[in-house]
């Protein structure tokens, strides 16, 4: 080796020794008759001195060294005058005795520091310095720990991972696939999965019983904020199981991994229905840090003369604690927040609940004290208490409610990064309807199973079917989910029959999974999560982007790379391929 | 749990508890008033006792039950009187009360037993049945706890797994990439990695310093025996390291895997240039396992007057011991082999010494028993041993020969699979020369770092210089390969001009990486195992498939799936793409 050191394990039990390290030089300071240079590596940072008293050619020659050159130096561990308890290196100094340049750096573009003056796409271009700074590297290896606790946790309950195939077969149903053209067999191509799905349920009909694997996955979707098209996922499945038994096992692992990696001691992870859920807090993953929940109002705010309330099928409102002093400009702010496109609604009805416990409200001609009151009650407000009511129709104002619960809930400051609430959603409708196509869609995926006691229902009313699916949300982020699995060949053909398939069709697809299920398939069930997202919960981050060594941009390009990028026509002879640009 | 314990794990401990199990009907018995089931399940097999005494009804009812069907069982545990020590579950057995079929299941094609009468077409089809037979099994187990042995051992030497991305940049040089054409970036397409070279690299650039990743890379090659297009590698890098460094490392990793999985202690591994493997072997990756080295005869073959001798560039041969009777029959048998076109020698010369210790060989006519006791001593040969040799231009023969030797060793069975003798191979040259194409290929990679003393060479005399390259070899299979490499934007540019890279084409393709290099590039090298070979190895498997869970045959085809497939022409049209076969 270079060295017989890292830069992070020097401590005052070293003093005396001859070391070589090697880094980088992060900073360096003259100081009259010596210079100081901060070495870093992977491993933490340790103080070089060079005096120009007792070895003035060395200090000449430490004085050229650049920011970010790579070097080695050998010197004596030192007891420092001037220690610094921050980092475990602090107490000492290596006083240099020679170096050598193991190779020199330009100025980097943007400084290696956790505050960086480099922009997003700058940081991009040169990832590789980008990850240099401590915020990346702390963000992978916590990335690297979670791998390692996920593993440890799933092969101590029997889990075996197992690696299945990347180059595999489109299908139309979900999102769309990326291709892969194959030259061997001309005009064919593989695709690559956005899930191991269909081969995790093979492995269950092949009696693997408890399979796992942290793998990569691919969507070819447009692109927005944080999605990826390529991402990885915690893939798992079980047989023998029950609803209760996945969602056991799984709040095992969601317990160690915060026991683990957060030192947070999880209780009993709440469950709710995904009837409550929308009910409640307008979406299929609350965030439930903190109350707010929505309260139905339609009994108390009929007929009064309003017209926007009479003729809604819905009204619904929440209660921000403590928010009765909202200015006139803050409650047009909120306003203008409901009627942004991307939320939709036309208007925001408030009441005030005064300090002198009076009512204030934006509808007060239609609605006398009286009146506000008996809504005021609806929500047990208090005095100062602000009172938010949206009104339409009922899916989308639940969802536009649930937009302003989350950010009032930024306004009072209750998103508390600190602070994590698991919750498992249950009892999810099989399919949704698509008006676009006209038909059903599957909610989850199509393999999922319906609850048995609905089974007859698929035939004339598959609307109201519920799934034994599931998934595990924390803080309002949806970081899991699955479903017990269809294990039966005339249930998936039933399934395939309502989502709209051909008998042809469902056979060229997915044939070989229902002939699995021909030949002794076991019950079975599982469960996915998204590895980048619980990285980035973990980590406290915003953006998943983070958490990835090399992420691609907005326009799924790595701009470090440049790619994606032209192949050459021998390539594209080879693969029986013409490029057949849209004018 | 639909179970309460699992087919592996009831023993006499158990005796009169009240358990459910779940499993398939391995196969099923009926002995007069008995009927015996083994239930199997992944743990293992457990039997279950239905009597006609006492309950004819449930009794009648398991006979009528099918292999491979899913049943739960309700029952209670017992002691068998006719034990089975050969399995742990097999002193107790299970008095059934009740059961419930699961899941039916059709007559499997083939039987799910060790030696199955299944083809190997028929079991790709149906890969969920054959991986349910024991020897699967057993080999995806064992490739889970290679791949867990793996990880414990890196993360105990500060190793960090990091995921590097799938959708890379299609580069020319090296095998066929596959590619996958971007939606977004019309006429663009991204290519799956033959491996994360480059991106590890870029890692130590970035301060990562020790790096690894068990990982999917993928080679759209001309499919032969025992290649699959896409495989998996342990893929590793280090920075501040000499060769030295690495060697120790991964010697500590071989050490760890062997001594975990195969509970063997290996002692130091023994080193061996290109050079001499070449010279002894005639191959860079040589079977230890047995001697049999060459042994060059120029000096005492020549002028005999035997012109094929006489007229070659290099005279050879081998030894094997105590072959001294090989009849005509099978030393023609010999001759057969070596003249086979994917051998290619034109025939073969021997020299047998007989039990008298008197001479005889193919040459005669040339050789007087003083000429041949000559030959025999070079070997020292003894009594009843046999000279084989060949003759021809110098690596051509040695190539010959080393299939030879391996041929002679089958023939006395010094392959034994239980005996593992691994070696590295050093100081491989830096360049090959391609006649086709007619210019020099990285006989690694291209970034292989040239050995120092050899560095002023490169302009002149490229294919003298030694590379600071080595190979793990284990029992003649190449296990791993890696390299120091370049980190020095100066030569690196060398070494692509001496590839033949224009400037243009060298900073389109990696001028990131040699940007990258402008920066503070650390020393770095590691080395990447062909995971997938070395769980064959270890599981003493001959085909690389037979370890994979879903493998693709020869044609790139998966056979279950029937993939690849064509696609819509919706999906081709949103990817800009026409299919354009040739006639």
């Amino acid at each position: 080796m270079l060295r017989t050191n890292t830069c992070g394990e020097l401590t005052i039990k070293d003093k005396n020794n001859k070391v070589t390290l090697c880094g980088w030089v992060q900073r360096s300071r003259d100081l009259g008759g010596m210079t100081f240079i901060d070495l870093r590596d992977r491993y933490g940072i340790t103080q070089l001195v060079f005096n120009m008293d007792t070895n003035s050619a060395l200090c000449e020659e430490a004085r050229k060294l650049g920011r970010e050159f790579v070097i080695s130096v050998i010197g004596t561990v030192a007891e420092r005058s001037n220690k610094n308890l921050k980092i475990p290196t602090g107490e000492i100094e290596i006083i240099a005795d020679s170096f050598e340049i193991l190779n020199e750096s330009k100025l980097p573009p943007f400084t290696i520091e956790d505050d960086t003056d480099g922009g997003e796409e700058q940081r991009m271009k040169y990832r590789y310095l980008d990850l240099r700074r401590n915020v990346n590297k702390n963000n992978l290896e916590l990335r690297h720990k979670m791998a390692s606790a996920t593993r440890e946790y799933l092969n101590s309950v029997n889990f075996i991972e197992i690696e299945t195939p990347f180059l595999i077969k489109s299908t139309p149903e979900g999102a769309r696939d990326y291709v892969v053209p194959s030259r061997i067999n001309p005009g064919e191509f593989y695709a690559l999965p956005q899930s191991p799905q269909t081969f995790k349920q093979l492995l269950m009909v092949a009696g693997y019983d408890r399979y796992y694997q942290i793998v990569r996955c691919f969507r070819d979707e447009d692109l927005r904020a944080d999605r990826q098209p390529e991402f990885t996922q915690i893939d798992c499945e079980m047989s023998f199981a029950t609803q209760e038994g996945v969602l056991e096992t799984f709040e095992g692992l969601v317990k160690h991994l915060f026991k683990k990696i957060k030192k947070i001691d999880i209780e009993k992870i709440p469950r709710m229905s995904y009837h409550d859920a929308m009910k409640y807090y307008g979406t299929d993953k609350p965030d439930i840090r903190f109350e707010m929940k929505f309260v139905e109002l339609n009994d108390v705010t009929r007929g009064k003369g309003f017209k926007v309330f009479d003729e809604a099928a819905f009204v619904v409102g929440i209660c921000a604690e403590g928010c009765g002093e909202y200015t006139r400009k803050q409650l047009d702010e909120l306003t203008d927040f409901v009627r942004k496109p991307q939320i939709g609604a036309s208007g925001l009805v408030y009441v005030k609940i005064g300090k002198d416990g009076s009512y204030k409200s934006s509808v007060d001609k239609f609605f006398a004290q009286e009146d506000l009151k008996k809504i005021a009650a609806k929500f047990n407000a208090k005095e100062n208490d602000l009172i938010l009511i949206l009104a339409g129709q009922k899916d989308k104002t639940r969802k536009c409610l649930g937009e302003l619960r989350l950010e009032m809930a930024d306004r009072k400051g209750l998103k508390d990064n600190k602070k994590y609430c698991p919750l498992w959603v249950l009892d999810f409708p099989l399919f949704e309807w698509h008006e676009e196509m006209n038909r059903y869609y599957a909610k989850h995926h199509p393999f999922t199973s319906p609850k048995p006691e609905d089974i007859s229902l698929l035939d004339h009313n598959p609307i109201v079917v519920k799934a034994n699916a599931y998934d595990l949300v924390i803080n309002g982020v949806e970081i899991g989910g699955g479903s017990i699995r269809i294990h039966n060949k005339q249930l998936q053909n039933k399934m395939f029959k309502v989502l709209g398939f051909t008998e042809k069709e469902a056979q060229e697809q997915f044939g070989f999974l229902m002939n699995a299920f021909e030949y002794g398939a076991p019950p079975h069930g599982g469960i996915a999560f998204g590895f980048d997202r619980w990285c980035a919960l973990f980590g406290e981050g915003t953006s998943i982007r983070d958490y990835i060594a090399f992420p691609k941009n907005n326009a799924g390009r790595d701009v470090m790379i440049d790619s994606p990028s032209q192949i050459s026509e021998e390539q594209l002879k080879e693969l029986n391929l013409k490029i057949d640009l849209k004018k």
